[in-house]
């Protein structure tokens, strides 16, 4: 057993998933999976995929993307071009007893990898797709958010043209909705015994969302969509303001309660009061806050320009406000907030350095589960071809030397 | 039977569910559960939780929004300031059966539906709560998105202050973390008979994000986080660009073969190759193309500021490059790829009116579940009084006459 292995009391301990992918969703959705206690084995092309060296990368040039990304994962590396390569791969997705026979992947288009040529060995399989667009075109996070409408509407109400996000969201979620429609899939199995053909477009993700959140819903049916209303929150009063020592704030007010401890402690009381009289405003409604948002804003803002960040932070602590600091990546980087965060673990990651890593954000019982390592590409396939396809020290010598497989990448230094 | 019940061949057929949740994150992940075959019954306090009225609403004043994030529950409401009907929210949570026993809230601090009280009566219970941050205290989206760092590299690298996101990404990612850890421990109960005591803070959900996609490492590593690339694509070589007509395209070439074909398109191959010697740089390196890339964009701008988006979107099919037109909600809701995708369904919302619904963005076979209207606020109480706790018609007129159960909401209209 390889300490990648899941542990017994783990939730999806047992399951064993091949992922052949590259970028975000997919391994995202493996790497969670794995979180949750499956043995998953990415599977990648010799020189790995193209995601290899994607950046952030290290000053020494290792890519702390791919790491992140791929942790508590095994990696097993083939030459998917040749017969033999893909023959193993198949054996191994179709292997491995009743918790195996599932595939994970973004790569589409390949016969020998697709739902039927492998059903066809293991009717029970569980065969996931993530494609770009619902048409089965090719489409990626910044390509698919350009299309759904986010981008025209985020940033300053003067802004002309697009902006676009920096957290890819769609990949996020595709491979969130992917680990999810993987383990509903093994809970039917477990239960009747039948395999599942599962596919998941990024854009059909992009379009569900914005149709859940009633973005869709809104230009549908009131025939016009959502504004561009910058950092407001739309239809409740938020905002972000600026402090005396410029420490930019975000506020929220969902509930009257909310609102109230806004207005007293920023001293408007008795102004905000007058204003709701010559404007017959009723600020326990919050369409109404939202409506009169910026005149409530200017009034707001004189006293976060008065106040330094910690003047205001002590003043709005023990309000029902919901407030935040704005951070740079610098400061969360060394916030002791977050580096004392259970959530992370220092790990030892081969290449790129000791670092601090996240595991799933999942408490169970209390305790976060501890961060693990991501593989060095190809480092568990000898142990794959012996433990998983059960073949001999002079089967995997053969086969290194028809460069069917190989432990590690001979194109790219893996340091 | 209900017509909201699951039906035997989804994967989490058989599930019975109690969501006591308001906003995104929590009532996101019920719907999934619902979508995914499961009875999930969301219970809200007499008169609808804080996001009864969110926004977007209709011209009437019905809650698009709600209608959106509900699809497919049942609808019970209590008093759950009562001891009454706090008893019979714990008797639901706690019954039906092995397949009960799931409760899965972001409402936090009542005693009545923590852990510990209800697993007395139900050792095998799984809860799971969604909280603001990992130490307990209160966040939402929009605040804890000012602190992940996100929002001070979003946007034109001229602008000085924060830019918000538009689509709540915490939310969306943990309400589908929560869809997940509940599946998970689900199976793991049908193995072991082991409940799950489990958490989800939102911080932390964008905490992990953060470090997964190496933002957090890249800081800590590298000494200096992200900068504000605009719309560029970090380590790439990406780019928004603007047609004679003012349409706005986004393009992406992640591969050496993308990037030659964005070359050829737009008639720049003797410079590229020209610059490429001047700069002795290796266009076919990721790096070298994002370290390049305002000169890159500079020669291909004119190129589409010299073509209209007809001429563009024709030059552009069959090349290998990955590109989109940049599209607004109006455009989204009436575009024929969008209105005619699979995933949508016309639903008739009472209150909201007929309008196209999404499903799970994940297809089966080929095909997508129709979306299924959202409840009316209390619709099934009754139902669930009578069939989930064996409660008589007398049983039930009793309890309206303590106000401790509705079946619709007295204090606000609710169409």
């Amino acid at each position: 057993m390889s300490e990648h292995r899941s542990t017994a009391a783990a939730p999806l301990s047992g399951l064993r998933i091949v992922e052949i992918s590259s970028f975000v969703a997919a391994p995202l959705a493996g790497m969670t999976l794995a979180q949750l206690g499956a043995d998953v084995i990415r599977v990648d092309p010799v020189g790995g995929a193209a995601d290899r060296n994607r950046w952030p990368l290290t000053e020494q040039g290792a890519s702390i993307y791919w790491a992140g990304l791929n942790k508590g994962k095994r990696s097993f590396v083939a030459d998917l071009r040749s017969p033999q390569g893909q023959e193993l791969v198949a054996r191994l997705i179709t292997g491995s007893g009743p918790q195996g026979g599932i595939l994970l992947t973004n790569t589409t288009g390949r016969e020998w990898q697709g739902y039927d040529a492998l059903a066809r060995t293991r009717p029970d399989l569980i065969h996931l797709e993530i494609t770009g667009r619902g048409d089965g075109s090719t489409g990626v996070d910044y390509t698919v958010n350009a299309a759904t409408g986010f981008p025209l509407v985020t940033g300053p109400p003067d802004h002309a043209g697009p902006i676009n996000h920096v957290v890819p969201v769609w990949d996020i979620a595709c491979g969130l909705y992917a680990a999810l429609a993987v383990t509903a899939a093994v809970r039917r199995r477990e239960a009747t015994g039948a395999g599942s053909r599962l596919a998941i477009p990024l854009e059909n993700v992009a379009l569900a969302t914005a149709s859940n959140l009633g973005f869709l819903g809104e230009a549908q049916l009131n025939g016009t969509g959502r504004p561009r209303v910058g950092n407001a929150l739309y239809g409740s009063y938020g905002q972000d303001f600026t402090s005396a020592d410029g420490v930019y704030f975000m506020l929220v007010t969902l509930t009257p309660r909310h609102f109230r401890d806004l207005v007293s402690a920023t001293g408007t009381t008795e102004v905000v009061a007058a204003l709701a009289t010559a404007l017959d405003a009723d600020f326990t409604d919050e369409g109404t806050r939202y409506k009169h948002r910026d005149v409530l804003t200017a009034l707001f803002a004189g006293w976060f320009r008065d106040h330094t960040a910690d003047e205001i932070s002590a003043a709005l602590s023990g309000t029902s406000i919901l407030w935040e600091r704005y951070r740079s990546f610098d400061e969360l980087a060394t916030d002791p907030q977050v580096t004392a965060n259970p959530l992370f673990t220092d790990v030892p990651q081969p290449g790129v350095g000791a670092y601090r890593a996240a595991g799933a954000p999942i408490s169970v019982d209390g305790t976060y589960q501890p961060a693990r390592i991501a593989p060095r590409l190809g480092e568990h396939t000898d142990a794959v071809l012996r433990e998983e396809l059960g073949l001999t020290d002079d089967d995997i010598a053969r086969l290194r030397d028809t460069a069917a497989c190989a432990t590690d990448s001979p194109k790219r230094t893996n340091p």
